[in-house]
């Protein structure tokens, strides 16, 4: 029986993109990363390939198909032997600038964005079977280049669930958040393809963490409904043997989820169905999944370590190398009162929720420093972790929650946010509590340098202040394209339009 | 309009075939080449590939294109990055052991068979795109290895015009010969794809010098007459812009031909149309080429240097350094003595070509040096090519060309055959003077010590004085299936077997 992620797989949209412009990429301790791209010249077809390597410039990201057209090019001199081609796909410039060894701390190297072709005969006309993210792709012939060939066409099959053009309307005052609305939208489209993909150059995966922010900002966008349905359904149908909703979907030839869980991630699904009660009106999909939901719930209650006062299960919250339990409590209390409202919105009892959100609460406000007002893990350690999931909790009056966030500005935890998905809370916290101005602030600074450093969509990590800031030892292997950097745009949308 | 050789064109026949054996190869001085292969287990799917290289033996030489089938290793464990596979196919193990770098003197390194895949998600089905011809597959993942994968199944689609059972049968009841005349139409096999090809793995191409003697041993194995027929309008429907047949047309896409000429390859034209009429009876063909055929011949004729005796003109006659215009006289002369009798078998005059036939006769008398008998080219140089050609050329009698051969036999010119091409036409040498005891020795001599070296099929060179000898700087660029070794199979079956 065909499964309900399955009805809703839609096929995907194709446009064919060529390249602008010849480029050549050069140190430059000006540029970011060290790397500037300078324009050579426009690009007419046929272009002779023979020993240099070529750098073309598609003058914008995109995901999708290499298709390239070759020809002899020299019909007086015989094409004597098999062309090699190798191709090097880059996001940024550093990519095709800087590479990386096999280093078991690190990624692995076949996240490069590599590929090879031999052709035995001219003329050829074919595609790279592998789906490559990026903006600029390197050329070389590796054969020994006895005859010259001739480049007849080289052009992009890119794919997307959306075009831009899908996308509803939204009338941005702010030449800024006009920008920064433009680059958040262009992600998501990007990322969106037959699931929700967190970066379409790595991981390419369904991350439930990742799938929340990505629909909350296509309800104010694409509003690809079906799509979101499709990995809510992902989520559903292949639970852990637990019966846990697992953390990803490796949406492979057919799908399936490994058996290590992320708390947090289980418990999302509360808020994915939240969301979308919330933002279609539609609830058939929440009743159906409801007590799936529930079991999220209820294995989180299973594991609370009443006497540690902290759940005894892994937790992402954010990138980074620090203690997650404080703002494990806070994310599980702002969850659980997700799942009452959720509850009560579907005319259910919400009252089993209560035991747990009172332990957890009382758990988080026991990890309040008295002397700062800060919460503390472990060892007293602060991080704006902390705080953030604090000040969502719920257990904190919106005043209690904006002293909480300006406190914790002045105090600067050594321990600061990482990833931009985290930052999304941050703004939610900020929002919540009544403080657009610095949210909007925030962004503008945040991804406001995003753009001066010359991102095209809004990257997996940033920080103006380390250009090679990588979670994986080299920002070459860093996602430029990555969703769960795009809300802005549901922000924006939602406080910063005028209608 | 449909040209003659498209009409021609038929479908191949595909065989799925798997290896047999997981094998290891290895140095060992004892070993043809210095490699011994030997058999590490039977091979049974799936099979994990972790760091470790593989390299699978098919049990025999095949010709066509690689299957693969791979899913994650372990379900429990993400497959959590792409696979890259690189592949390395080898007719011969020493392609396994040995590699070129780019050398301007030698063949482009784009002959090498070596690919690349990678592989973003599990599981897996599909193919490479370039047709290899091997015995041997290396395979080798070069990705981090971080999880295993396991090699669901691997298999060929093995590509030729013919199977080994559409052979005549032919009771040869030297065991030897059998053999031997299994490798020829094994050989022949192989090389029967969209064109007779020179050899699957390098140059995959059609020349016509090749091409007849791949259509004499066809006549009397697989009879693929309309193979035949389509080669010979490749070359009729491609000429020269001087109106010259080719030496060699590329089957490429659009099959196209280059500029430079060898003379005996474009008379070899006569040869094709002669030998058509001879082994099936239809005049057709012949009557519609035969003034393409002429017009070689009045081609060459403008080419005579009265003068220096000789043809001003570049021929092939065999691999090597060494003047060739004795040979090419001698190859010249018995061409145009087939065109004679062709014409004659058609009806029409012949008397064209005897103005032609003699200059080139009395030429190549002069060349012989009277104290040895032998005949000379410039500088007195001796080779083996000038005398067989001499004795072929129809020039001398029966008896004149035998005693010629048995001369140069004692003598032994340092100036060797070097190509099987070339030992053909010394086969045909020894039999048209009647020496066929001499004929059967060599062949059994030379492709009995093929056999025992460990070739499946008759390779391109070969000298058991010299097992690394290479027409391109390196026996790994070699092909150990040419086609134009296969003819014992011919000589075999018209004179050495029982009825």
């Amino acid at each position: 029986m065909q499964k309900k992620f399955d009805i809703y797989k839609k096929p995907l949209k194709h446009t064919r993109v060529e390249p602008v412009s010849l480029v050549k990429i050069s140190a430059d301790p000006n540029a970011f990363q060290g790397y500037a791209v300078q324009k050579l010249d426009d690009i007419s077809f046929p272009l002779v390939l023979e020993k240099e390597e070529i750098v073309f410039d598609f003058g914008d990201h995109y995901t999708g198909y290499l298709h390239i057209e070759l020809e002899n090019g020299n019909p007086e001199h015989i094409a004597d032997s098999p062309t090699n081609i190798s191709f090097s796909f880059a996001e940024m410039p550093i990519e095709l600038m800087e590479t990386i060894e096999d280093d078991s701390k690190g990624l692995s190297v076949g996240w490069l964005q590599n590929d090879f072709k031999t052709i035995a005969f001219m003329p050829y006309a074919g595609s790279l079977e592998r789906r490559y993210s990026f903006r600029y792709l390197k050329l070389k012939r590796v054969d020994s280049v006895r005859f010259p060939v001739k480049l007849v066409s080289l052009s992009m099959d890119a794919v997307s669930a959306v075009s831009m053009e899908d996308a509803l309307p939204a009338n941005i005052a702010d030449p800024l958040l006009q920008k920064i609305d433009y680059i958040c939208v262009k992600t998501l489209k990007e990322c969106e393809q037959d699931v929700f993909e967190d970066g379409p150059k790595r991981d390419r995966r369904l991350w439930i963490g990742d799938l929340r922010l990505q629909a909350l900002v296509d309800y104010k966008t694409f509003r690809n409904i079906e799509l979101i349905k499709r990995c809510i359904y992902l989520f559903a149908e292949h639970l852990t043997k637990q019966g846990l909703v697992a953390p990803c979907v490796f949406p492979d030839t057919y799908p399936y989820v490994a058996q290590w869980i992320y708390l947090d991630y289980s418990l999302c699904l509360v808020l994915c169905l939240w969301d979308y009660l919330e933002n279609t009106g539609d609830s058939a999909l929440p009743e159906e999944l409801y007590d799936v939901a529930a079991a999220q719930i209820q294995y989180a209650g299973s594991v609370f370590d009443a006497e540690k006062g902290c759940f005894d299960a892994p937790f992402f919250i954010d990138h980074g190398k620090y203690d997650r339990s404080t703002a494990a409590l806070g994310y599980t209390a702002y969850t659980l009162r997700h799942m009452k409202d959720l509850s009560e919105r579907l005319g259910r009892p919400s009252d089993w929720i209560d035991p747990l959100l009172c332990k957890t609460e009382s758990a988080l406000l026991n990890r309040r420093d008295p002397k700062t007002g800060l919460f503390a893990a472990k060892d007293g350690e602060i991080s704006w972790q902390s705080q953030v999931w604090a000040a969502l909790s719920g257990a904190l009056t919106a005043e209690e929650a904006r002293a909480l966030l300006e406190r914790t500005e002045e105090y600067n935890p050594e321990v600061r946010m990482s990833s931009p998905f985290m930052t999304h809370y941050y703004l939610e916290a900020l929002y919540c509590c009544g403080d657009s101005e610095k949210a909007v602030s925030y962004m503008k600074d945040y991804w406001g340098s995003i753009i001066k450093a010359g991102f095209d969509c809004c990257p997996e990590c940033f920080d103006s202040r380390d250009e090679r800031l990588s979670p994986y030892l080299t920002p070459v292997l860093n996602s430029a394209c990555h969703a769960w950097s795009c809300t802005p745009s549901y922000w924006i949308r939602k406080y910063h339009t005028n209608s």
